[in-house]
């Protein structure tokens, strides 16, 4: 069985980890958001990869980020060089940086480079970034547009948004494997991410907003919110200050005529109704990932809703 | 004051600590070897102009290299992804290599980001790399060419060395300052260092020779041979297998002609007319710098045999 997951950061390595558990993980190929990848001292840091592996790997860290345990210790001294240590990259987690930029340098796709580094990580399943090219998510804010980690790290996403712009679009090419992995799939999941900053810049590289419209496979969505409120990150405030409903409704309203299923929390039953008003089945279940118990039973019943 | 030092590692390192003790070190610069520099995972490392700065600063590690106190979690990550960790690069000293790459890559001139990170690090003496160009050291063996490191690290110095080329010598430019710094200083000051991959290199810098030749100011070095062997490193082992006579007089055959104070341990002292016999005065003295009184001592010594 084929399932292939749109994917963000935290809240996407949470869902593939119980995914991974209850079906095959040769079978399931993972699209990443390349969006907020940025140079970091020169190095090429792809959060939501690397979210994505060390989740999967079992080496997260204690926020959902970086590598378990990390130390500080070059960050601390970078600092005593006079630079502003605003991004907190640990010591081990500067390893994947400087594996990752080292090949990247030498000319490798970052597809490739990824594809070694969740082998080496010990992956079975396949790791895909969206594109291969420079796809860079702006903010755009009442003081002017910021890159996303300025925005996000930096701001701590405190900027008001009132837009998202993905100027390498355009020109951005789906790295090898993508387009057939959504619309080939005998799933395709659209993980509990952020829709604005983590799922639109995916639709936004050409040709991937229409393989998941012809997909071959069901198509389901599970709410990153949930009641009212986003389980993680900014997207209750970017949602708000873009204009739209805060609440799965809101969330379903946005994917509605890319996806067939729609997965809202039990909180949240009392809208069911309202979505499927928009021509989506539902499923009502637990979503709160707090336990590798839960991550596996809401990784169960999408399944079940969407095969 | 102007006082020069032809530097390698080590060594030189401990010697300037005392320089910069007995004189202004505004009036001090120092003039390094770049012949280790290497790519370390895509990072700019220059071992002997890092092994000066931390020196001067304080922060040298245990062995006389690195960061003091150091921690190693990078590395050991590096090594979870499968990259064999031979050239240990601690955690606090990745920072230094990724502060200066990302400048070079930027196209800043590796002596103008020497300058700043000597200044990050509040020395008050000139730091210059000799050249801003490549200009590796290749190390000939019975087994054919290494790179230094290979050489040095990799192999542990453990290879027979039949010769030594420095290819980029000939499109070398010398550093801005260099050739000021060694032509109009009042005492120019061969550092105990390894003759052949360290001073040599610096020799072979167009017009750094021709510059030492021609100085206005006294010229002095101090013998890295003591009792018949190096205080530090393979300068015995190369000097022997390149059919030198492995002591302090050996080293002062080198030089001649090119310095006119030649500074011999006093285990040596009997070797001093004969080095006197090459046209060279000679200093006899404790040149052991095992504490902070002796590298003051040395270099006071050298000092006035000066100037």
């Amino acid at each position: 069985m084929r399932i292939t997951v749109l994917a963000g950061g935290v809240g996407a390595a949470r869902f593939l980890n119980g995914l991974c558990r209850v079906a095959d993980p040769a079978g399931v190929s993972v699209v990443c958001n390349v969006g907020d990848d940025f140079a970091w001292h020169g190095l090429h840091v792809s959060p939501d990869i690397d979210t994505v592996i060390y989740t999967l790997a079992g080496l997260e860290g204690e926020q959902g980020w970086g590598h378990r345990g990390d130390s500080f210790a070059m960050l601390d001294e970078l600092e005593a060089l006079g630079e502003e240590p605003w991004f907190r990259i640990g010591d081990r987690d500067v390893a994947t940086h400087l594996w990752r930029s080292e090949r990247l340098r030498g000319g490798e796709p970052l597809s490739a480079v990824t594809a070694e580094l969740a082998r080496r990580r010990g992956l079975r399943c396949r790791v895909l970034p969206v594109t291969d090219d420079a796809h860079p998510t702006i903010v755009a804010t009442p003081d002017g547009e910021l890159s996303f980690q300025d925005y996000f790290v930096r701001g701590r996403a405190s900027a008001t948004v009132t837009g998202l712009r993905f100027p390498g679009a355009a020109d951005a090419r789906p790295a090898p494997g993508v387009i057939e992995a959504v619309a080939e799939a005998d799933a395709v999941i659209v993980a509990p991410s952020n829709p604005f900053v983590s799922i639109d810049p995916l639709l936004a590289v050409p040709g991937v907003r229409e393989a998941l419209e012809g997909a071959r496979g069901a198509r389901a969505a599970v709410s990153p919110i949930v009641g009212g409120e986003a389980v993680k990150g900014p997207a209750a405030a970017i949602m708000r200050s873009l204009g739209h409903e805060v609440s799965a409704l809101g969330v379903a309203r946005l994917y509605a005529g890319l996806i067939d299923v729609f997965v809202l929390d039990e909180v949240d039953a009392a809208l069911a109704d309202a979505v499927e008003a928009l021509g989506l089945r539902t499923v009502v279940c637990e979503t709160m990932m707090t336990s590798a118990e839960r991550r596996e039973a809401l990784a169960r019943r999408v399944l079940e809703a969407a095969t």
